[in-house]
């Protein structure tokens, strides 16, 4: 029996890199949070200290900020290949690579009904995402949505389930539904139109939780990711997770007042949280696409 | 000498209510934070225990949830305006109170081309805020907005200015300029049409940023705070906060590369912190509307 | 009727300073987070752009830097105190200054039973604070801190209170009472032991907080801050921010389980929140000392 | 080809418990954040909506709060054992659970040198965290801490690494060396003094970190790893991650300044990021120990 190194990886996390494109009057804008995560045989810097193999994680961070001008930002996961293949491809120890890009979106200020050529707001709401996964020739990528807050104030149900001697919940055939969404689809190919595709699974999960009358948000979930992946052939995995936001009805019969289904008190925690992944039964395999080092959830 | 009980107040934070109106299909939502704070000679409670003149924060609680229902949440100034008369008018030992109101804006889903009736993205971006002031018969209405990010690639310098032993900065000609605002506006009357004005003011702040050539960032807030003046006699005053988000171009000479202007880091901090006040110089006085009673900021 | 420009300030806020003193084996470390705000007469900075007189937020980063060298870092009320008199007296537009600092504490690591030299752990919990203002030859320091989080399991009531139409909560004479305490004391002078004072009045505060029965959170701050006063004649005023950080008794009965004050529910919000000033009737005047410009709480 | 429902699990995330043991005057508190999941074949709730075989996540609360005062908490592992082993064992269609808890530490406050019986104030720094899995019959408990933050003022080096065209950093004998550090350990059985190895875990970790002369952080961690896994032969794998929180030695000479390792700027963004795992390489299996159900970290 010895003690060894297991699983390990080390990068730079969170480089904040903005890129503007100027060439002409109107500006474009790219917003980015980018982290990077190496991995390959690095025992020795990690059991003797020597550093040989280990390209540091501030290199990293300086290939992040001139990838930008010299590869540009268009679709963050071109962006991120670029970025994954380099290390592995150029910098001998690395065998393979974790590429995490969130990108923030930004609205032109419109001024007498003219969008500005070079002025902004931050859009708020949900972040895209994506993260992309090389492993010596081989890559995949999974892209993404957080954030994405959603409410339903009606078409949600939730009743017949099973109770035991701790159930005190009420069944009830009308509630209000909310969800702060994450999603994460993996494609099965590099060949995408990644920013028409993310438009596309964007606007199928909002007319899904939108249109499917809720049994429980686990059947909401299910209708989502089918669907997606119904429209998508290439997406042939999708995995929701989907915190429970509970808006309780409040009680305000001693007061006189009737309350159908109109006052709400929005809850911070507990939460429930549901998660789940709808797939292709042949799914190609995943490698290490979902895969974080230290599994720290 | 003696010790005595200085400013004082109390009240319940951060009520969530959410508040569904569904007299037909299409459903309305509003989304708020209420704060109450009640003012008055509560000395008794503080140096003896007494409770007798204390009304529950519980109760202010439950007040908000109830107004939501019988006097509705259209605009949030005047629910404001509705709870903070009732705490001074109805409630014995209330002499003041002040009611803070932030709004969360929610859009519709769109399904095939149509707003649908009942479900929602929360818009995230910046929040409509409101602080209600009331002194007996006195009221004061301070309308605003935070956390609106704005950001411009061009069209702002920073030179000129004062050096000492300690200045390194360099002067430029052209910058990225990013602020996170902040901003507060008194009126001097309370019959308005709250969400009209606001979406004006909302708009003259947009187009100043935008339009402004900055030679710094204090010459755009005043223009800014100068503009809602000109175009809205009734608002007698406006307070701007506005972080200097950095946007620091990276020097990427050393891997041959140029960088016109085009490839940030988007600094967390420390960052600049610019604030002033926009005035009618016989404004009507304020009165308590700017105190908080521990000024804390 | 025109319009000008009312308060203003401005500075560089969230510096973070982190200053090791290695003279010998054994270091120190003093870990701080400064804001700096300048005022004076910037009416040229905002209405006409010219940067003449305003020394760039750039250079108060600079002047915090080099002051942790050249001044040092002891007590932080002193580091505030020379940086905000070198604006005022140094820069000659600059008439008043806050200085604000934030101070972090670290533990040394134990090994063998001995404090290590050079490794430390920051300690959590309480983060001690001050925030100087100079006006011209003036100057107050206003020491305090923050987020110290204390509960008490019994010795707290709430009864007696005042009922109206919306009151629910049920009468009490035992309960949980939890709080996160920011503290604001102001001195009189400024020849001070500021570290003797502020463990002094911090170990008042739990005292106070642990041994007063509770009548009401109002009295426990009352009690905190007249005790603050009696024991301490330099300090003159002390402002208590303490939300009510409510801990519900969970309803165990439906399972057939007594819950005889033992099993709460932590809720996050809403909370009380309960604000007083402590001060003597004589106390002299604050000046600005409580001021901040944009009265944003 | 069709479309499956992959990996699930649904619960109730962030109970946040406090249990008061007040079987004589002097009180005790536990303080925990608990999270469960529960795991099984539940495709008909996601597929039609059947919820028959579906334990509301409301039970799983109440099951949370009800076994605080029936199994008690004592140690966050028992409980946690407890409360996973009731879900699989007595819930029919549950088959496995994973249960999140964290813990709070608080310190009673000294009066007069002496304990206080039911007063407290909140530690800060760590929190103690247990993640407990059950399938079926198996159960695997993976015991850590985080924001365990820590620095050395010297004894850290970083040179010798590989560099390539866009390496910058210049090589350092002597540097600040910090990070927040979050430690996941597995134990191969489940008969383990469990607070008293923590107390033991936490100081070898702290030790190592002070008197490993650090050439990576990476040797650092290993050495952690390594030294937890000699002592505790119970424990057979050790997860770490841990942000190298910059600290940037400040450029003061151009204010004739020296600054020879004494003033620093603590950067936020980016971090560089270092994960490793020690492990013995005969491990037991670890199951689903490691496992989130959407991997997302």
């Amino acid at each position: 029996m010895s003690i060894v190194l297991g699983d390990n990886q080390y990068g730079k996390a969170e480089n904040r890199v903005v890129r503007i494109y100027r060439d002409g009057p109107r500006h474009e804008i790219r917003d980015i949070n980018v982290s990077t995560s190496l991995r390959g045989d690095f025992t020795d810097a990690h059991q003797t200290g020597n550093q040989a193999l280990v390209l540091p994680t501030d290199t990293q961070k300086n290939t992040c900020f001139a990838y930008a001008k010299q590869k540009g930002i268009g679709e963050i996961e071109d962006y991120a290949l670029d970025l994954g293949r380099h290390f592995v491809d150029d910098v001998g120890p690395v065998e393979g690579a974790r590429i995490e890009v969130d990108e923030y979106a930004w609205d032109r200020i419109v001024v007498n009904g003219d969008e500005h050529d070079h002025a902004w707001t931050r859009r708020g709401g949900e972040v895209r995402t994506t993260i992309v996964t090389i492993e010596g020739e081989d890559a995949w990528v999974v892209s993404g949505l957080k954030d994405l807050t959603l409410l339903k104030s009606t078409g949600s149900e939730f009743w017949g389930y099973l109770k035991d001697e701790y159930t005190t919940l009420a069944e009830t055939h009308d509630r209000v539904l909310a969800t702060s969404l994450t999603a994460r689809w993996r494609y099965s190919q590099l060949d995408q139109p990644w920013g028409r595709t993310y438009a596309d699974v964007r606007q199928i999960l909002l007319e899904q939780f939108a249109q499917v009358h809720s049994l429980a948000l686990q059947q909401t979930l299910w209708e989502m990711g089918k669907a997606v992946l119904e429209a998508h052939p290439t997406i042939v995995e999708i995995k929701l997770s989907a915190p429970n936001k509970h808006h309780f009805l409040v009680n305000l019969a001693p007061f006189g007042v009737d309350n159908s289904g109109e006052v709400f008190h929005a809850a911070d925690r507990p939460y429930g949280l549901i998660e789940c992944t709808v797939t292709h039964d042949d799914a190609p395999d995943a490698g290490r696409a979902w895969h974080t080092v230290p599994a720290f959830a």
